[in-house]
């Protein structure tokens, strides 16, 4: 499944957020469903609009009640004297179609359906579906659910949701972080433990089984609202990748950050592979390399999703890794240090003349090295200590993030000392946040409100917002890399070459096979001939030149080591004689049925060092490519990279910086470096050569590959081939 | 600094946990500088006691008071008529030294002192703490602190602190729990998070200066506590580690867990060192090495604090790693599986019978695969629903853990369903514990008291449980080898040799004096002679037979391919003399002034596998040893162990499973196993002489010790040599 399942069929209706406006800004709304019954959704439904001052018309449908909640009821929705933008479906599966019938009468322009028994319960459910979509689609109505707790929009008051739960909690002023989730129960969850640590999403979007409007489209909603600044979402499965991975492009050219929570890495599954890419790529390794390639922030957990947003919300850039911990625990002051350290950034040492001002100000027994600690005297009877170190820790150059572990609770928004704190921060670029201990009334200071104002996030220490500082710089770093001309290009056009009689469906390619496809592509391969018999073989070995190889060549024995069917280094038609027989008889002992295309005669080549490059389709996103050291380095360290095709000359280049044996490739100990630039362009290569045939190769292997200090070789290579081969001209982006 | 510094100079007083009784369960206790004075140390120490309703009699020592808070004031110590178990100082730092000896005169057995001031602030305090420790230590008075928080017993309402968090905390019922901290602020903090999160510390102990009685003094005392089931605590620096040691051991044969916080990690520092082990032993793996040796359980943070405290409290331990999640969010459910397989616990696929079973009790759209999701309808409209999947689970001999990501509100202490649900849990030797989402007034349900009593523990899911999960079947793996026998023990005694002649102080020993002292501990070194020039090379090469190596023999080279100072695989003669030539250029290019005793001439030994085994001097553990893949093994991917000497065989076989390089040892892709029984002598041979020679070896390197399928030989080695030596017997425990 190659992407586009929700795209529409015709290409018209599902391509514009802008459709979507009714569905978060309706000027009137229709409940369906609604009641009188106090604990059925229909009432609490029209209770959560009337409770949210919900600014637009709202008109209750019931066929007997004159008003529910003061508010007048009209028996069916064609006796609404008035356009009807959204309309709520607060009625069983069974009610949904026809209630549907008479929105696209009504002309309603957005439904949100909560109803549970549609594709999730089996068969049925999806062909009850399928109709739904179809309806919707022709009548333009856009439609969040069905199987959805609803939507909400705390700027307008449109609470449409059932769910007591997200009723519960206060409404906070908007704070412009939009929210959307694949799960409901999960989704409520995360809000409300937001609004508790004092993060309140402005919108909350539960996306339910995704029948007409899907996880992406929402994003796109988003990233063009004006009064989002901040993006979050809680993800199972991406159903339109292509479609995220140019949102997420969109959005960082727009500085407008995306927070996904992606679940399920457990249950990624292996699947069959014959290659190593095929077995190494499991599913959620490419869901990384997703987030890497497009720029969207990955959060691990919903504390992730609250912290990262907190601190995304501050519409500041951290300069670098370069971080100082201010506190009044000597404890926790280590511990937030360890943790800085565990998630890459960077403790440092404080220059004497920054140790010099703490000093002047601290009193003797504290430390004003770092962390620096100002002692409990600080937090508790003197908190004027927190302005001084401040102050000169904003005048080092070397300082990019400051990080205080406590805050003074004495300083209310009227204190002076917290506008001076306040005032240092401002007129600073360095990135300042306050963590705190997460104990019940004491995890946000009085002067909490008025710092997150101004740009100072306050968080709970248990949401992780050092992994959240962490993930900011890298987005920074990744901000600013997206501002320069021309890293997200590949430096030059590959031109699509063809191959139709080269991929026979339903095949594995031997090494000669695919050695030529790979020439095509202009990837360099070894001299090599093909030898029905030893004599021939010893007649190829004199024109290729001593020394040679002797490999098997055959589609049904990829691993030709552990069949013992490979003899290197040999020097002489004695050798090459002897090799050919061992082989054949190793291979048919290996695999008593394998096709043997017959002995492949090889030059020798010289050493350099072994890297495998790969190629593997993933369910989800099509083509990925595979980098690593080869051999035991793939094979026991897994040091290995990957990223979704096509690659960018950038993609390329941070697959190879991924992995740790970069250091080798770079040159250790006075070694001199590796041709880098030439595996760059094999990677540039083999992933033009699979997304032109995305659609017939399903798995590639280039293992090994020799690089040198000038050039490279491919040394061996395989191609699986699916069923289907499209060799029309296709577009890489 | 070769621990030890807290062992009392006359051996006495300082080795008994019984002394410390008066510190705990004091029959009477006086409050040094008790006050009228509502805001003052001194009159909340009074209230504290009150509040706690201690069971012993309290003495207010008060100049001018005639009571405080009913109690009878006295003017002094040596007022009041009775005998004093414990004095609790609530006075300034000047006032200490006078008051330390009314109590040697009062024959006071324990002190705490509250006061800052002493050792923390430099060289003049360090010297008036000295003063009091003689004091202390010569009238037999055991104290906590200076510069602490106090003590607190909660089974006798003993709460000997000022600090009006620790007040604040309801005093819960004592649940087993010992915590000891090194940091005042962090202890109390934890302290109160523990307590919200219905955890409450039966003991809390703020070892402040460490002065008399230290960290391990405290774990000692609550290993033979028998009120207490698990002991915690937060550890900055071991101030006794050999001790610590040795009482981890205590508890494990007790099956009393030692859960210890340790920070620091980035704080680490690393030392100047000449060997590879010297500069890779940062003091932060070296404490996981003692966590990993002692079988004490590393918790990194203060939620793991508390969550493991919770799981190991349950008394139960796992039987294995494969788990099951049931839930009623699909979302959370994954979230949890997550978690799981990231710390190393198997989501296992259920059992076609237990599938069945499952499905019998739950509605069609709920999922009977793990993680089992009972969908929402189970925690609201029908907990029943958890009951039948339980019992199914219950009878799976695959399934070792349920864990349940939510409990039902409904059900009460009275419920009939909680209780067959306990009942269910009791019947079996599988783990169960609830994680629930954290929200406010949501993370406990009304069940938990009645489940914790019946050893099912409940833990707000932002604590880590599950990683705690991982950790205590961690430990209950460690405990079960810990009860067969002999694990602990080397397998043979290996006798000291005498070196003084050999290992001269402050140098650092060539390869070829290195091998000397390897080989008088019998490990395998190559065959070699030190060579004056050209010809006597060739003599001695063919003596050894072609071909060869040479190598630079000097102490000041000790990486001698950086040197281009080695010459592997010489065949002959006029080949052998050219290297010599080239050798010694290269050697004297790359350090002009090098001591060089020659060129030597070693066998050239056959292909193997080539590990390092390595020692360096930690300033806290003393001896330790490394173990790991030699060459870019080590270097690009630190694939590398620690332990702390002398070692056990047990010891030793887990440094090798320790690496990932160990496939390589076992045989990769049908290649036959490397000798790991040679790698286990060498490592036990190299303990031995390090823990022999602790006071002189700095560090040592063999480097590479080449591994054969049968057999091993050093090919290289140097040893850093100390200033001082030590000749004399030591005892290796």
């Amino acid at each position: 499944m190659w992407g586009g399942r929700f795209l529409t069929k015709d290409n018209k209706l599902n391509n514009s957020y802008e459709t979507l406006e009714p569905l978060f800004n309706p000027k009137s709304v229709a409940i369906l469903g609604a009641s009188e019954s106090k604990y059925k959704i229909g009432y609490l439904q029209v209770k959560a609009l009337l409770d949210g001052q919900f600014s637009g018309e709202i008109y209750p449908i019931n066929r007997k009640a004159k008003e529910i909640e003061g508010l007048k009821c009209y028996p069916s929705l064609s006796d609404i004297p008035n356009d009807i933008d959204l309309a709520i479906f607060c009625l069983g599966a069974e009610q949904v179609q026809q209630a549907l019938e008479d929105c696209a009468q009504k002309k309603v322009k957005a439904a949100i359906i909560f109803a549970a028994g549609f594709s999730e319960t089996g068969e049925e459910g999806v062909k009850q579906q399928e109709t739904l979509t179809e309806l919707a689609r022709k009548s333009g109505i856009r439609i969040v659910g069905p199987n959805c707790v609803g939507l909400v929009n705390l700027s307008n008051g449109l609470i449409g949701t059932f769910s007591p739960a997200i009723l519960s909690v206060p409404l906070n002023d908007q704070r412009g972080v939009g929210y959307v989730s694949q799960s409901g129960a999960f989704g409520v969850l995360t809000y409300m433990a937001a609004a508790q640590n004092g993060l309140s999403f402005n919108y909350f979007v539960s996306v339910g089984n995704e029948m007409e409007t899907e996880f992406s489209d929402i994003i796109e909603y988003m990233i063009h609202d004006p009064k989002t600044s901040v993006i979050s979402g809680y993800l199972e499965g991406a159903k339109n990748p292509d479609k995220l991975r140019s949102l997420a492009k969109e959005a960082l050219d727009r500085n407008k950050p995306i927070v996904v929570m992606k679940t399920g890495r457990s249950i990624a599954g292996s699947r069959a592979a014959v290659s190593h890419t095929g077995s190494l790529a499991g599913s959620d390794k490419v869901y990384d390399a997703f987030f890497k390639q497009s720029g969207m922030v990955r959060a691990d957990d919903y504390e992730d999703i609250i912290s990262f947003s907190k601190l995304f919300l501050s519409n500041k850039l951290p300069n670098g890794r370069n971080t100082v911990i201010v506190t009044s625990s000597g404890g926790r002051g280590i511990n937030e240090a360890d943790r800085c350290e565990a998630y890459g950034l960077n403790i440092i040492p404080l220059s004497s003349k920054t140790t010099t001002e703490i000093k002047r100000f601290l009193p003797n027994f504290a430390s004003a090295s770092n962390p620096v600690d100002l002692t409990a005297a600080a937090s508790v009877s003197n908190p004027e200590l927190f302005i001084a170190p401040l102050r000169a820790l904003i005048e080092d150059p070397d300082v990019d993030n400051i990080i205080f572990t406590e805050f003074p609770f004495s300083w209310t928004a009227e204190n002076p000392l917290l506008q001076e704190f306040i005032d240092i921060c401002s007129r600073s670029n360095k990135f300042v946040f306050i963590t705190t201990f997460p104990l019940d009334g004491m995890s946000l200071p009085p002067g909490t409100p008025e710092l997150v104002k101004n740009g100072i996030p306050v968080i709970p220490g248990n949401l992780n917002p050092i992994r959240g500082l962490a993930k900011l710089v890298e987005y920074s770093e990744y901000y600013r890399k997206n501002q320069e001309a021309n890293v997200f290009n590949s430096s030059k056009k590959i031109e699509k070459q063809r191959l139709q009689s080269l991929l026979e469906p339903g095949t594995t390619l031997s090494e000669s096979q695919a050695s030529v496809i790979l020439e095509r592509y202009q990837i360099p391969t070894t001299k090599r001939v093909i030898a029905e018999n030893p004599e021939k073989a010893s007649q190829h070995a004199n024109k290729i030149g001593y020394p040679v190889v002797l490999k098997v060549d055959s589609p049904d024995i990829p691993h030709k080591t552990e069949a013992d069917a490979i003899r290197l280094n040999l020097k002489n038609d004695q050798e090459v004689k002897k090799a050919f027989n061992e082989i054949k008889r190793n291979a048919l002992n290996y695999k008593p049925d394998a096709k043997i295309n017959g002995i492949s005669v090889q030059e020798m080549l010289p050493d350099g060092v072994e890297v495998i490059v790969g190629a593997s389709k993933d369910p989800v996103f099509g083509p990925v490519i595979m980098f690593g050291l080869g051999g035991i380095f793939v094979e026991i360290y897994k040091d290995i990279s990957f990223r979704i095709a096509p690659l960018t000359r950038k993609d390329a280049l941070e697959m190879i910086e991924d992995i740790k044996g970069k250091a080798i490739l770079k040159g250790t100990r006075g070694k001199s470096s590796y041709d880098i630039e030439a595996i760059i362009d094999v990677l540039l290569k083999v992933s033009a050569l699979v997304t032109d045939y995305k659609d017939s190769i399903e798995e590639l292997d280039i293992n090994p590959l020799i690089v040198y200090e000038n050039g490279i070789k491919a040394a061996d290579a395989m191609i699986v081939v699916g069923n289907k081969v499209d060799d029309k001209a296709t577009i890489r982006g």
